[in-house]
């Protein structure tokens, strides 16, 4: 992977990584306080979304009804097609204007789900991804790090009632290795930009970390 | 560019490309009917679009209603991903199949609208067709070639009443006149597979001109 260059804003963009119910939103929401408390301007968003076209291409890719498959590919460029929109109507203007953006998912999520878990070409993936941002890569990005088993624990109440795990459970479950592993990967080739943040606690705790390293970055 | 391979599949795929008003829909129609009375199956469609999903991306494309600019990355890429779903729900189980699909516009049409005359980077386009198309390259393609002036005088009365060129007007003739210089690079290219039809001939005279080239790849 070739090095992305740290963009020129004023503001500070900090991405929102991990599984399914790592607490992703959870700790956003609670780092948003203690920043706007601090008195910064902060905006905070999720992708694939973000603005009223990005969203409606998240609807598509999230619950595409129709006769048609939402085929793999097409569903990789809808993504940064989102991420494109999002990253110039919002998070940009936002970092032109010295705020804080917090971004729940960005593009290590294209690259741990898309290119790890689905197998797509880690290169080309690279390349979208540099096509979308327009410069804009993550000063800092909070990984929340947490086992497959842990996440579908936390989420299970959300989807389906319990009970054994069927074959398709399993696939998910190993899908959900290989994401893990994948985002573990990007940490470990980018330790400066990835911090590695243990989900398996009470969610202050992870807070209290999260506060500290986003301390370091703004001081 | 590097070259693209020829796709394997029984079938054959013709795209018809041109500015605006250069008889692209006219000249379809027509070769479809021939094809269809010699006892091909013929697929007749369009790009952008073609599936429910990727026409729905067309609409976006073409109009979007909102309160934010569609920019021209997003536009990119949202071209290319309604173009995946097309060649993979629509052209490559028909060639696949033994059919003849006549597609109005395809990839070329990215190179020369968004390469030539919005300026993207070549190679960056190429690749991104290359993930569109699956391998399915066309095996003919039909560049009907015309001023944008003729073009212009054509398409006139659909879209605006007859004035006084204006300099937005000047403007999109100059765009118009980078997409045609952009078109007929791509034939000059590839001669082999890009045929320059003159469109600014009577339209009967155009199809006898085309279906001499189509007779040519199908029997
Ligand atoms: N540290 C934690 N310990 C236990 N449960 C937690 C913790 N953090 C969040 N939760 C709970 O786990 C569930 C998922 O949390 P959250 O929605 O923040 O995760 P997420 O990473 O945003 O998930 P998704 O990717 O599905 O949006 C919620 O019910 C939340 O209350
Ligand atoms: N050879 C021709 N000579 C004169 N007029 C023509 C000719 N072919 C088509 N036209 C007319 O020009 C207009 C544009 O034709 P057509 O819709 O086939 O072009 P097109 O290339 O498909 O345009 P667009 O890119 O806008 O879809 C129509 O009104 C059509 O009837
Ligand atoms: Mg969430
Ligand atoms: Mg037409």
């Amino acid at each position: 992977m070739k090095k992305r260059l740290k963009h020129t804003h004023p503001g500070r963009l900090i991405t929102f990584e991990g599984p399914e119910g790592a607490g992703k939103s959870t700790q956003l929401k609670l780092l948003a306080g203690y920043l706007e408390e601090k008195g910064f301007e902060v905006i905070a968003t999720r992708e694939p979304g973000g603005t009223p076209l990005a969203e409606r291409l998240r609807a598509v890719i999230k619950a595409f009804e129709g006769e048609e498959k939402l085929h793999n590919t097409t569903e990789l460029l809808l993504i940064e097609a989102a991420r494109s929109q999002h990253v110039r109507e919002v998070i940009r203007p936002a970092l032109a204007a010295g705020k804080i953006v917090l971004c729940d998912r960005y593009f290590d999520s294209t690259t741990a789900y898309q290119g790890g878990a689905r197998g797509f070409d880690a290169e080309a993936i690279d390349a979208l991804n540099d096509l979308a941002i327009a410069e804009c890569a993550p000063d800092l990005t909070l990984l929340f790090d947490l086992t497959p088993e842990a996440g579908f624990a936390r989420t299970r109440t959300r989807t389906e009632t319990q009970g054994e795990h069927d074959r398709f459970e399993e696939e998910k479950l190993e899908f959900h290795r290989q994401v893990r592993e994948s985002y573990l990967t990007i940490a470990a080739r980018e330790p400066e930009r990835v911090r590695v943040v243990a989900a398996d606690r009470p969610a202050q705790e992870i807070q209290t970390e999260v506060r500290k390293l986003v301390d370091e970055l703004i001081r």
